[in-house]
């Protein structure tokens, strides 16, 4: 016999347990809890799972997550629509959105290049990018990628790809965070962070 | 505009969100997970809570869960049916099944006693022992319930409303665990395991 009394509800928990971080105890606990709730709850959450699966679509010009053609950033009149934010997913968009600090377009990659993961160019939307930079006007465009190995290894793939155009291209600052104690910053980020000092009054007055 | 740039995204995170131990990063994380794998791996994981919470029944003997009228330990001919023991949900029917060290049947009364959350007697199964008690020829009533409060609370309010019926009542040893140091037991554990030392020949021989 099974662990489990009840084979629907060790489906359930096989399924569960298929999601990234829930190991079958927790899978267990959130089936058990649905089992409590109410049919429609249980309903609710699986049609809006299956609905969003199924109806979403990519921005066909920044291949953001989109409920339309084009998303709800492109399609904006009050964003600057020279200036391309290059990111790796739609969290890093969430997360640059949040700042407020950032009123350009952005250019989603859906990854970056990991041979570990078997991600290669083919697998990202480079192209879309560089398609992007002949049919538009342009005037930068800002690498916004993960401090790692994998993120350099993208990042420098793009600037080949796209420095013939002419682009003005950045990538974001790295150093100390702010609020961080000196003596808790990892060597590297406080190493290099005083290789590439700024002048002070830089800093100051952005 | 909302954080997601997609409304049937913001609606999957919602609904996983309202699962415990599930915070809104968590959700979009699982959710951009589903979104990455394909429809039928959706349809599968819907499709198993809605059947899990549609047709899942109750032991009509045990109120353990069941994909039958009577669960498959109930029906088992070869557990001794004498011995009953009250557990407080299916998580802890598993965890006493794994250790193979219990051939009786269980009772689940769906809860304790609790009411900091509100679970008072009416709310558990109490009345579905008292009369298994009452049709059946139980020799051995052990209540398994949390080392807690609300468990000694539970316990006392079965035994009172069972103590006159010809059965044996017990319950679980409490003490250090297997493999504990004593100083790492706690104050009280350890404490109430000098009280109540046993015999040396008897927890030995068992």
């Amino acid at each position: 016999m099974s662990a489990y009394s009840s084979k629907l509800l060790e489906q359930a928990v096989d399924e569960l347990s298929k999601l990234p971080g829930i190991g079958r105890k927790t899978a267990l606990r959130l089936a058990l809890h649905l089992l409590q709730g109410s049919v429609d709850d249980v309903e609710k959450l699986s049609d809006s799972l299956v609905k969003m699966r199924k109806d979403i679509r990519h921005c066909r010009i920044c291949n953001n997550i989109s409920d339309q053609e084009v998303c709800m950033i492109c399609s904006n009149p009050r964003r600057k629509n020279s200036v391309i934010c290059v990111v790796e997913d739609i969290r890093d968009v969430m997360a640059i959105e949040k700042t407020s600090q950032f009123n350009g377009l952005y250019h989603v990659l859906g990854g970056i290049i990991s041979p570990m993961e078997g991600i290669g160019p083919n697998d990202l939307t480079f192209d879309l990018l560089v398609e992007r930079l002949s049919q538009n006007e342009i005037s930068e465009v800002i690498l916004a990628l993960p401090a790692t190995i994998e993120g350099d290894t993208t990042s420098f793939y793009i600037y080949r790809k796209i420095k013939d155009f002419k682009v003005l291209i950045t990538t974001i600052a790295r150093g100390v965070a702010i609020g961080d104690e000196l003596e808790y910053a990892d060597e590297i980020t406080l190493g290099r962070s005083i290789i590439k000092r700024i002048p002070y009054e830089k800093a100051v007055n952005g």
